[in-house]
């Protein structure tokens, strides 16, 4: 399948059946993830990877109340980081300077940047921010699940410290932005599965300056 | 080339040749943005498509003054709904029920819990909310144009506010939010289009729950 034809094979899969995703294609996806786009290159978010069976009851039950976190293979939390450290930021620079070979002084003018930026908001701005860059990386992974006939399901209707209290997230710096179970759909008990996918027209979702 | 390959060959372009992206690879990154996952299917966003060299001068001069606006083919710039109204939802839920060929009606509990969501949060917060949604597309939208060998740079490095008056968005009840040139890298003076790519290793950037 091509993108467009990717894009248009998946859908918010409301029931899945259970079965498992091949440990390759949960490698793809993440692979997928991993590469995705973030502003200065930062990626100020970590991903949960839920399999176990124990967890994945834990949070139907006391955090996402929605049959696909019980029937999904695995369950991928989008966490941003709380605060962006100065140490993160080092970290990262560090990373790549020794991946480009190169003494990580010649970035301290880089590495400025990114610390006045952060340290020029609130911690709330900052973690906004983090957010809209996992959101990138969620648009990334629904494309790749989809292109190894994965289904997905972006979720955001619950409480995310819910989802902190269950996996200990705070104690991580981290906090819960979005969900997406990975699974296979359920056509049988899915009103959506056969459903006319609804996007905007594009006469209305684009304006032209030709 | 697969997802993988495609993400490997992008990065965010800093220079850029000025020539023309043909009009069928706009077309295709275009529609792939228009199928991208929202919360809801609300897609609470409007994507400006600027080709013209006088509005790209007037970006580069007054807003985004970094050369790929100058030397894009195309500058996409992603504006999130500024408020979101009653009738906007109104207008998603009769055009899902006239896709679907289903009355209005039987999707009144639906668009209630559309019109409580937003009515509960400040048009701060719907916005971010809406913002977040449209860096799913982004993300869509880069993998897209990477599928199509069309370089793209996500830019956040300006002022949305200066952009919104150049476009005269605040009228249309839009705010910028990010920008996605497209067009063709100019290897010869861009120092990142040799650099090797970094980011976060899998061991950090995830954390297994098996």
């Amino acid at each position: 399948m091509n993108i467009i034809e990717s894009l248009n094979w998946r859908y918010a899969t409301k029931r899945m059946t259970g079965a498992s995703v091949p440990p390759e294609k949960i490698d793809t996806i993440l692979e997928a993830i991993r590469l995705s786009a973030s502003s200065m290159g930062l990626q100020p978010y970590t991903v949960l990877v839920v399999s176990s069976e124990k967890l994945k009851q834990e949070l139907f039950e006391k955090a996402i109340k929605q049959p696909q976190i019980k029937e999904a293979s695995h369950v991928l939390i989008f966490a941003a980081w709380a605060k962006i450290t100065e140490a993160q930021i080092s970290e990262y620079i560090n990373h790549v300077a020794e991946e480009r070979g190169v003494d990580p002084e010649t970035l301290a003018g880089f590495k400025n940047n990114i610390v006045n930026l952060v340290n020029n908001r609130t911690d709330e701005v900052n973690f906004n921010w983090a957010a809209r860059q996992a959101y990138i990386a969620l648009g990334t992974g629904l494309i790749a699940a989809a292109a190894e006939e994965v289904d997905a399901t972006p979720m955001e209707g619950f409480n995310p410290q819910d989802v902190d209290a269950v996996l200990g997230l705070a104690e991580m710096n981290l906090r819960t932005v979005v969900a997406m179970p990975l699974g296979y759909r359920d056509e049988a008990n899915d009103f959506l599965a056969t459903a006319k996918k609804v996007r905007r027209e594009k006469e209305k979702l684009f304006i032209q300056f030709d």
